[in-house]
């Protein structure tokens, strides 16, 4: 199947291509990118010299499903609300990487990203893929899940489903790398800015805290609120999330790993770490796993909890083959099997 | 006034001897270091060539009372606790950095360094000295803050001084660079092991947290418990800490930026940020500086609050060097007026 | 076929795992390491957890070779030229990644290692293999080349057979990251100081210059001597070599680039940039390739060339599987094919 | 004496302000910079909150040259070489530390910075000022020689002055930190393609190559050409030159160290190491010294020289004080006695 891209230059289009390249079903169609039209991907990155040979075109939403069997959007938020109308009444097959179909609200998108939502009937029609939280894809537009939002939901999901916790009790103090901001250049994004440094950023105005939220409540209505803080570290890749939650009287470690290894036994890419066992962004980087881990203080029965993955991989791209996978009723792991890069 | 150091080839040593040679009223003394008996500094750290030219000695507490005014001890924990009682004993002047004197009670040490205590008796006879908030030192055995703890109490103590927070819901969430794990070879300071990657340490079980708790006690008895986590960043210097508290119904931000001001207005050292500012680590690397910066969350009343320090230099060294001066009854800002190395 | 690894537990040895799992024809054998005997391999390195579940074994010559198809050597110098023995013996097939078998004079192997050289017959008997630049693998003992030597001689080898340098011109001045040092603890892999820092080591004293040398012998004996020099920097993959070579009056730019071509234009992991591109670190960083920039200084003659490399990939455990697929007779980039990891 | 700071907001601005700041002569007068007129410095950089409290001026000369007695340049290339024309003419003392003022050819400005050279009047009165060549500044106008110059120069010396070396054999290998490069935004100043990267830029067009052979015609006449280039590495400050020379027959390492203990001896800031000892970054990062080390490889008789300076200091604002207290005849350590920053 051929797979076009739109967005291709930003970091999770590069790593789309990296996947897809990899993938047993998939091949590369068109590529397309608003700022390069014309040249070759390869001149761009020079990692794909010889390898990639591929001209990016100008984005023409006729010419793409004519050419492709399905559309990825690696384009910043904003973009593909618009763009994607034509594919969407076609029921041409789309995955969405972006953040504009995952809000169901239109107004919380209004309020959280500063933008025009996507129309309600485009937003009905999304369907919000946490790979490892349904069975079956409904319908052909696909709207993939944030990267810290992912971390997170995987992170609070057996603890709201086994109602281990209090639900107004959630802080998920977040750190990131570099490449989830993305290739803009910015004052932020300025190698002596961020070298030796460590900052956090949009307190309580980060637009994956509706997003989290919005899934929290599938599993536990009763959760009203989270406390979600996003800083940047020295890294390029990887996403840690460092998560505090009151556990209810007589929640011990081991029920706790119990409800993590009832959610995730069956799922290959979270791995629950064993109790005590804490990881490590390094051991998982370039790979499409979600590692968790989590010890309970018993001075105070707070339950802290380390979840660990791969921006651009589950984060993004590889979340997005995942889903892919799944849409299409193949091995869910099929072009995921590589292992992290380590060290 | 002629300084000796033990333990002087530790990061906080070298860092002490850096400042000293800045200091207005200091000199530098003799020097010991347990694993360099008999060389030069500057053959085991080639930066202090042609500027500090000492030979590192064999530790003798006579020797050093007689050749020197005070003492710094720089060691890691476990040592001063019995290379200080000949001081202590002579009533001369000893600043110690390690957590040997820090708690109050031997039955805690025991338990959160895994080590024998010091006698009782030097624990009661050392002053815990947190220099913002006590006026004049109490005798001559000065235990000095650790580097987490000095941000940790920082933050909090206007918060709790005013009551403005729910004393239960405390939850800090620390980062450091490598420098506060010290020179010790071990598999987590190899550079590949922390370079790209970040890693949550010691949870729970963070000797600081006893030394934070004996403190707030101090500004609020109803503070039973913390949560209080480690994780290591890769940068060479700086602590950043997240904290997370409840605030009580009607506290606005501007009623917990007048609780800051009010506490450290008169301080040199704190350096509270406008509303909705939020410090990083590089704007107070190589300076004695703690910038405190902090945001309300409406929706759940929940403040962040964000903390820089530099762990060698507020958190350690620096901070020596500030109670040395309240000790003097000089400048408390002599040889500490650099500004940060940024970039 | 079964691949067996002695050393697993180093840098090298993981690495050969990542890539073995990734190869249609290879799969994991027995595992060996000297320090972690009875372990699993995923409790040394968590990366590996649910995917790789293999306890790592006592060494035992006549059992690899029982359950075994061929063993890589991951160990450091001094360990395989004792124990490929039996192998070499047997005729078992081996590919030795360390620097034990690749120079042919044991003389040279004493000054250089300073260790006791292997039996001149297993030297003999050794096959030197710089993939490019053979077609068939001479017998069943091969030695893979050293990181830097792998780069310099690609680097250098056009340049001499097409006879366009002045033979005692040649300067290189290497850079390498940490991971080429390997995961032993010193000083100098440790974070602070290797973090902000560079330093060049081993002045005149690297291994790799007589094997290098001994490479350049076959391609022009006139070269007498090199001057080589290595640097450590502060990233965990990746080397960058500067080359600075006379070049012969009248050869321009262009027809160095024919050289190149001429050299690699068949080769699928030398990928030779346009006339002015200079390659960086990044653009191979994860994967088999090695690329080459080049420009003439017009003013004094002196062609400069950048050369790249991933010092894990193709400098160590990748080129080993390329030199096992050739030594197979299967296609030369089976288990090669990933792209680099970018950003 | 007051001093002005014209481009204050630039790295090598605010390091200025930093040194000033120290100095026992000096103290701020008055800040420009083009881009952030009428803001407080301390709103660009929070790291000068509540010590350096000046509001950023407009640019004119007459007001400048009334409420101060000497003038910092800070600004990138092209900007003071018209700026300069007033207080020039009014011989109002100015410290340059652009590049504008260091050709004394206004034609090789035109071809290496690509801009309209100063008047040849200007160029003339400019004193390029090398503070360990100079006895007594000439004259009111004073340019600052750049980063790599720098280096380059003070390694060169003593071997050019001497005649140890082949004068058409110099090759420098040059590597800078990404301060070096300035604030600007740029794709090859982003994070993602510092961090583990290194990457030779501006091949034989480094607009230091004709300002260091400049000087080095002071020294040797018949040196005709010099191959120079630049990398950048990721760490933010500091400057690492490897340096090869053939030496003529029978230099031995100890001549060479004559040669620069006779050079440097008297000279606070130069600190040559012991024979086979090699300076790094991180031993100078932060002060004004600049460590040279060398070795000579009996083989082929090249000396390979090692050379660290921290490019914001010794590189920029360090040596502009040094040169500032040269022209003043105060003691040339003033306010530059600081150790260097480690770790």
């Amino acid at each position: 199947m051929k797979a076009s891209i739109v967005g291709v230059t930003g970091y999770t289009g590069i790593e789309l291509v990296r996947l897809i390249r990899r993938h047993p079903l998939l091949e590369l169609g068109t590529l397309h990118s608003h700022s390069t039209n014309g040249v070759a991907l390869s001149e761009v990155y020079p990692q794909f010299a010889d390898q990639v040979e591929v001209q990016i075109e100008p984005f023409d939403s006729e010419a793409i499903m004519e050419k492709n069997d399905l559309v990825f959007f690696a384009t910043p938020s904003g973009i593909s609300k618009d763009l994607v109308k034509d594919f969407a009444s076609a029921d041409f097959p789309v995955i969405d990487l972006s953040g504009d179909l995952r809000l169901k609200d239109p107004a919380q998108y209004k309020e959280w990203y500063g933008k025009e939502p996507a129309p309600q009937a485009t937003l009905d029609q999304a369907f919000y893929a946490l790979p490892e939280f349904y069975e079956e894809a409904k319908g052909n537009l696909i709207s993939n899940p944030g990267c810290y939002a992912t971390a997170a939901e995987l992170t609070l999901a057996p603890l709201l489903i086994e109602k281990l916790i209090d639900t107004d009790s959630i802080i998920v103090d977040g750190k990131s790398g570099l490449s989830g901001a993305g290739k803009k250049l910015t004052d932020s994004s300025h190698f002596v800015n961020v070298n030796e440094n460590m900052s956090m950023y949009k307190l309580n105005k980060h637009q994956h805290i509706p997003e989290i939220l919005q899934q929290l409540h599938q599993w536990e209505p009763a959760v009203k609120t989270i406390q979600f803080t996003t800083s940047l570290i020295p890294v390029t890749r990887g996403i840690l999330l460092s998560t505090y939650v009151k556990l209810k009287a007589g929640v011990s470690e081991e029920i706790v790993a119990e409800a993590f290894q009832k959610c995730y036994r069956a799922q290959p890419f979270v791995r629950v770490q064993p109790i005590g066992h804490l990881p490590q962004i390094k051991q998982v980087a370039g790979s499409n796993f979600c590692d968790i881990g989590f010890g309970k203080n018993p001075g105070n029965g707070i339950l802290t909890v380390v979840t660990v993955i791969d921006n651009l991989v589950k984060g993004a791209a590889g979340q997005a083959i995942q889903n892919f996978n799944k849409w299409a009723k193949i091995d869910e792991t099929s072009g995921l099997t590589d292992l992290p890069l380590f060290p």
